[in-house]
């Protein structure tokens, strides 16, 4: 179910996918919360890391564990402005966060409902809520934007 | 198809994995292999970072994109004692890996053959070569032995 609070939160992580954008990574940006406060930002950094592990929501899950010193999400919800890809769902899984809000649908590498449902499709050890859709015309915008201003540039 | 070359690297990715048990994290250990050389090593630190991500795989392919300053790990290996969860299995399509050769299969978690196989239930956008069983009862015994001496301290 919708809470109010997720256009709010998921503004923050648009917020950083704009920052990614802005350092020419793909712009996907998340958040975490809980209890109402945000505990950890992040944006996609697989460009300046040079390493494909570095997507928004490991980096903003890794930032919430630091934060809480506890790998245990419980009690946490990830807001991405995206739907996370096969590797971002098993790290949501491992790390066990209670809720997951996205905004963008990915039908070609989202394992959250387009191309598979992980949690829901196979017997893995932690189920989730989740909410979709949330501003996601506006979360896709900044994908499609970023896309066309780089075929442009070629 | 098996290498001779396979049971070699996968020793050392179970070097890795006791490392791991004897610091009391979950015996997992991997190997990154390029052109015949080992270029990155680690095991399971997830109680020592305090981080669900921190599986064996995902600090191997780590400190291989970092040695080989590309997060395209084309032409690499990845040895692995035990089958990759569904977090690890989307690391390494994300990180182009060639080839992943891994001992023990995971009945309850591995999504790489046993829940589900991802790279070839799905469209990914990459394919990966696989090997498995290889020195699979040693890496399985391995964390047999792990949990058995936990439940009896418990």
């Amino acid at each position: 179910m919708k809470t109010v609070a997720d256009e709010r939160f998921m503004r923050l992580a648009i917020n950083e996918a704009i920052k990614g954008g802005a350092a020419d990574e793909v712009p996907v940006g998340a958040v975490v919360v809980k209890d109402g406060k945000v505990i950890a930002r992040a944006h996609n950094e697989k460009e300046k890391r040079n390493c494909a592990l570095y997507h928004a929501e490991i980096l903003a899950i890794r930032r919430a564990a630091k934060k809480l010193g506890n790998w245990y999400l419980e009690g946490c919800t990830l807001y991405v402005t995206l739907e996370p890809c096969v590797m971002c769902v098993g790290a949501i899984v491992n790390s066990r966060l209670d809720r997951v809000v996205y905004g963008a649908a990915d039908p070609r590498f989202g394992f959250l409902g387009s191309v598979a449902d992980i949690p829901r499709d196979y017997p893995t050890n932690h189920v989730f809520e989740k909410e979709t859709g949330v501003l996601g015309e506006e979360c896709g915008a900044l994908l499609t934007e970023f896309f066309r201003k780089k075929r442009a540039k070629r």
